[in-house]
């Protein structure tokens, strides 16, 4: 489907958008320790052998991003998400063997914590008398299971977390990940499950104070970030298997929104979602096909993301061979 | 501080505003389990005899409130607190003799909880084989006073937890408070600390869909939330003690917004913080003196609630002691 002409904007403008953005955003406070992290993190997964080479490794992005309105940050918009998809979808990662970098919202629900009551530690525990705290017999299988898998995928090394709040920061190491993760070529996987805001004030037009409640409405003008999913697959990380997430309220435009995205931003995959079904089901768009994943309830299974995360380690097992055939083709082709 | 004419509204608008923001707002799921647990509440905690009569209850409203952006929720305006200086507030009051109804944000700082890690379940608890699990020795106190000291609180019917996230939410819950509390008179005490959003989008004129980010920017007109705390002291709860708060990121105008608040809502006491210092000291304002209340690290408290809790508490109970004797005057004039 080609797009009206006129409403796309060329490779060299979005470029200097989003070096205008990164220039302009507040710098990532660990930026350092970021970078050593995920560096050390790749290198150790590409060095161990998997199925037929490196490991595989997702970037899973998690929870949503907020935007800041005013420099010393009191307000702020947010953009709803509990992080539960990301987090499901990060176990089920692990469980297929991939190494898994989790992006994620400061805050929102973690791998293997999913059947946690909300405020774990004041509801899980209870004293028994001086000198022990025990886990309530209705809780125990739950916390040992959320503490003994969290520790040994950390231990194990096959579990990063690295925690944003802001667009600025998500964004930021979002790159970071790219940069790094571009080294392993197609044995990397990006599955973007955050709710990125759509729109944000640049951080050089912002109050600097509080915005007074005078009299009278507010009126804000906010800007879109630039669209850095194309850029991402272009420039950043090339080589790696794209997975987007197309979330909307209206299922009437929703198929139409995830095709386009995919199109737009050279996705290898957008899974479509609408708000209120996003629990039961999801539909898969590729290139030339739309395929409806549910939760099968019938094996006991009381999530979607255990079927979708099968389908997509599948079409990423093809997407590798390919291109380590491809590779070979070259290479052979270089050495005759 | 006369205000200039003109910019006041007159009561008659101002209640026909609320009026509408409440007959509009969407309705609160779990009202009549609210209501039930805090006529239950107050009435136990009327009943017991504390010093020299009813327990004194107050009410400690913490963390941010949310704006919703569409009415099914994706985007929302949030105002940032950590919920710190309400879950402090909330043990001082406790240890001072109070009940305490802590109407807090889902999520942010519980009391007793302020010195656990970020994601405490995770970090605080180990496995020691298959069938215990124990706490890291590091955080051995931190999580045997958190359990211990909310499970007592909750257990003697001193601790009142209510969670609110939107705005509706949050001004539906204040005035279900309110209208209970009212019935204890003098020994009600509002400490209004949470961050009350003062714009919003009323839920009619809301997007019903996901706002699309199309081309272009997002321009968006918020109104004004319809000033509450007039209405409260004036009518919801007319002979509550009352203190608000008022945060500023500027210093320069932190006072004067103070005393201006004070003034215009009849607050009783107005605690003036700013964003940068806001941890170490604050300003008690009241209608003939501005008191600098800074934490004691000499005495190895490492908050300003403790200096500041303990200040608030005697002043309550000079204004108990005041109402009490014009009941007293009223009454025997009224025998006389």
């Amino acid at each position: 489907m080609a797009l009206p002409s006129g409403l796309e904007i060329t490779k060299e403008v979005l470029d200097a958008e989003i070096k205008a953005f990164f220039d302009l955003a507040p710098p990532l406070k660990n930026s350092d320790d970021v970078s050593q992290k995920l560096e050390a993190f790749v290198k150790t997964n590409s060095l161990l052998s998997g199925t037929g080479g490196a490991r595989r490794v997702v970037c899973v992005t998690s929870g949503g991003t907020t935007v800041p309105l005013e420099q010393r940050c009191v307000r702020y918009i947010d953009n709803f998400s509990s992080g539960h998809r990301g987090a499901a979808s990060t176990e089920y990662f692990l469980k297929a063997g991939y190494a898994v970098i989790f992006l994620h919202r400061r805050g929102t629900c973690q791998p293997y914590c999913r059947s946690l009551p909300d405020d774990p530690l004041l509801e899980c525990l209870e004293i028994v008398d001086e000198s022990n705290i025990q886990v309530h017999q209705f809780h125990s299988q739950a916390v040992r299971s959320a503490i003994t898998k969290t520790h040994a995928a950390v231990a194990e090394g096959l579990l990063l977390k690295l925690p944003f709040t802001t667009i600025f920061e998500y964004l930021q190491m979002l790159q970071m990940v790219a940069f790094t993760i571009k080294s392993i070529g197609p044995h990397a996987v990006f599955y973007l499950a955050a709710a990125v805001s759509d729109f944000y004030v640049p951080w050089k037009s912002m109050a600097e104070h509080k915005i007074q409640s005078g009299s009278g409405p507010l009126d804000m003008r906010l800007v879109q970030v630039p669209k850095m999913l194309l850029v991402l697959r272009k420039d950043w990380a090339p080589m790696a298997f794209c997975i987007s997430f197309k979330l909307e309220t209206d299922s009437k435009i929703l198929l139409e929104k995830a095709d386009m995205a995919l199109r737009k931003y050279k996705m290898h995959m957008v899974v479509a979602n609408e708000l209120s079904s996003r629990k039961e089901e999801v539909v898969v768009v590729t290139s030339n096909e739309k395929i409806l994943v549910r939760q099968n309830k019938s094996l006991g299974v009381d999530d979607v993301e255990s079927a979708l995360i099968e389908l997509l380690v599948e079409r990423h097992a093809v997407y590798v061979e390919n291109s380590d055939h491809l590779t070979g083709q070259q290479n052979s082709s270089l050495s005759g």
